[in-house]
């Protein structure tokens, strides 16, 4: 058995050390990034093809995935894997539709009615990777949202392969969620398309989707100059808080599923039995060898932590700490545990609930806060896709009624006009 | 009467250039915020002591305020001014509680069932704007909501003056909200304190409250680090739709309550009557006369655009182009217009609804988005301090029941280990 980071009861001095995720140097990346947005804002689409044959090794003529090749792709996609799209898609959409709430108007004082009214951001973006895993599942996470919230544009871009083509898994799923337009474009200057325009790529409001280190930083320069992206991103994660009420067979492949995204994936064990820990190492070394990402797996492992804890309740206070992407609480007490989470993106309940089903199909969203961000961020939902717009309507009444309030703070801060707006109103 | 730029019938080709804001020399302002940011990271304390005395002009022993300094702020406050602050506090109070969402608890499929919860944000910071006017309706605009989302911890930094206090209405108010720490600093270097932590000031998970160009510069800067913070922010603008059925003085104090915020604020009136336009200057004219601030109004008013279209549809169009952080619908139809908003931060609809109303005390938000942020961001509400996590638990049958479709979905992702860790469930 390999060696293991296994610490018993860390102090609380050391939780910062034990929450630190692998970091990248982004300062370099991020002066190239510049360089490629400042290229696609000026050129457009000539700056696109340039990348494009750099980056992704062929020459495109045209960026816009055209309606043949949708009609092509739906042939090339297993039946199964049609009905588990479609499965998959049903549950993300009842849960995401739950999420929708109704106008409530508030007459907050006699005459002064003030409500909110959730309006769809009118143009939308999705960036998906590609590469060898075909990350379809995203697509649904955010199409399906922004499809309940009736945004009018959604657009998609994704790197082409060699062939200049684009998996067809990604086009079906896309179809099915109705994205508007698709375009083979990726990287950052695939963000930057969508943040600037070009003379093919419509500019968005607001950019979704995972993607590499260059992805990322072209969402946050972005973010700086004012565009909205869902949120900062960085490797997937998992917390496993697990006691002797688990199943270490479970737990194990629980941590390989995270393990084997990328060697710069963490996977914390949290528990409060040593020999839970040996047995679950185990189990990892036996499912290990019949992984075909065996050794994505075991690098991430080896940075990895395994914590032992007197309580599982002071493994929760380290987990809130720690604000994972993924919480699972493999416990019979999950239901009380799952109580003191204060900072984590999802939590996965009770020995049948891994994280892969989230991943996929049972109706939650995937695209979650990493790195610590759940300490402030939400993952996507229903609301990523709105704005929450207030709405207010006095009656001459309710004006009369709040004047001198409004008028006596207003110049209390020197706001002699703002004063003056409601005076007038009331003579 | 001076020259005002009314532009009739604009076409759609010039909406991107009346649809400019104000920008500011952004480049030179980040570099000299990204060395404050550092110093204060490095040196904590310090940094901000010689901060604090070059820029405030005041040397401080102590950043906190003490609880002499709560005391005798009460005792500052004229009782009228008191009673305005709490009328405006209940109605804040009363909107913001009916953004409160129940937990609703959603079976996607047999035996899966998965739910939201707002779980509030451990510690947030608030930054106060000083000078002569006091922003203490901002304090209540973030306060309120923080304190009804239940946020453990919530500081509160502004400058001092040149005697080192803070103004008594911004004290009384932080203590009306329940603020827990308030500081005496500004700034960037309030930013970066609350950002990182020093030895006294806390470090927060989420920066809320207006500022100069360094502080949002120094928001946007530690937002690109991945901090969250209320949104991007810009000059305060507003605009006007109005028609003959409008009150012309009512409009002109909506122009002028905007215009005396600052040389940079941005007003733009709307209409399909050109003769109302004429009438509105015309009352400017009147009440600019009367106003303290009538000169900064002024100058903001002769860089403002004044509209006419053919019909208060069309201008409809172009406010929604425009995305404004408030806009006033002054016209007999604005019920029908109203259904018509796409991008806006706050709408206030009718001739009794000015937007004084809701800078202070109608109970709708006041931090909203400007610079046509509105395009995808919203304003300041309950959401803003809470984070919505997801859980989920799955029985053993419900497990069971999407094994398939994980299955099929991991496998033609290529991630085995994810699939694993289902079929281990199953059998």
């Amino acid at each position: 058995m390999k060696n293991y980071n296994i610490i018993k009861n860390p102090s609380i001095s050391d939780w910062e050390t034990l929450s630190e995720r692998a970091t990248s140097e982004a300062q370099e990346i991020e002066q190239r990034v510049i360089d490629v947005l400042k290229k696609v804002k000026g050129e457009g689409n000539k700056a696109l093809k340039e990348y494009t044959h750099q980056f992704d090794g062929v020459s495109l003529g045209n960026f816009q995935v055209s309606q043949e090749e949708m009609e092509e792709a739906k042939t090339q996609i297993p039946e199964e894997l049609k009905e588990a799209i479609q499965q998959a898609y049903q549950n993300i959409e009842k849960f995401h539709q739950s999420q929708k709430t109704a106008i409530i108007k508030i007459e907050t004082q006699k005459g002064i009615t003030c409500w909110r009214k959730n309006i769809p951001i009118q143009k939308v973006g999705f960036y998906i990777p590609g590469g060898t895993a075909p990350l379809f599942s995203t697509v649904l996470m955010l199409g399906v949202p922004a499809q309940i919230a009736d945004c009018p544009e959604v657009i998609l871009c994704s790197p082409p392969n060699k062939e200049g083509k684009i998996h067809p898994a990604i086009l079906f799923t896309a179809n099915l969620v109705g994205v508007s337009k698709i375009f083979k474009v990726g990287g950052g200057q695939a963000i930057a398309a969508m943040g600037y325009g070009t003379e093919t790529i419509p500019q968005v409001y607001k950019i979704f989707g995972p993607g590499n280190q260059y992805v990322t930083a072209a969402k946050m320069l972005l973010a700086k100059e004012g565009l909205a992206i869902d949120m900062p991103a960085g490797p997937s994660e998992v917390l496993v808080l697990a006691d002797e009420t688990a199943n270490p067979a479970f737990v194990a492949s629980d941590l390989l599923s995270q393990a084997e995204h990328g060697v710069d994936s963490q996977v914390v064990l949290v528990t409060d039995s040593e020999s839970f820990i040996q047995k679950t190492l185990a189990q990892v070394e036996t499912q290990l060898a019949a992984l075909p990402r065996a050794e994505i797996a075991r690098q991430s492992l080896e940075n990895s932590r395994f914590l032992v804890f007197d309580s599982l309740g002071q493994g929760m206070n380290f987990s809130n700490f720690y604000a994972p992407e993924h919480l699972i609480i493999a416990s019979k007490d999950y239901e009380s545990l799952a109580e003191k989470v204060t900072q984590a993106g999802s939590v996965f309940l009770g020995n049948y609930s891994p994280e892969s089903v989230g991943d996929y199909a049972s109706g939650t969203n995937h695209t979650l806060p990493t790195n610590g961000y759940a300490q402030a961020f939400s993952g996507v939902s229903l609301d990523s896709f709105y704005k929450k717009v207030t709405f207010q309507h006095l009656t001459q009444q309710g004006l009369k009624g709040i004047a001198k309030t409004v008028e006596t703070m207003a110049a209390a801060e020197g706001l002699e006009a703002h004063k003056n707006a409601v005076k007038i109103r009331r003579s």
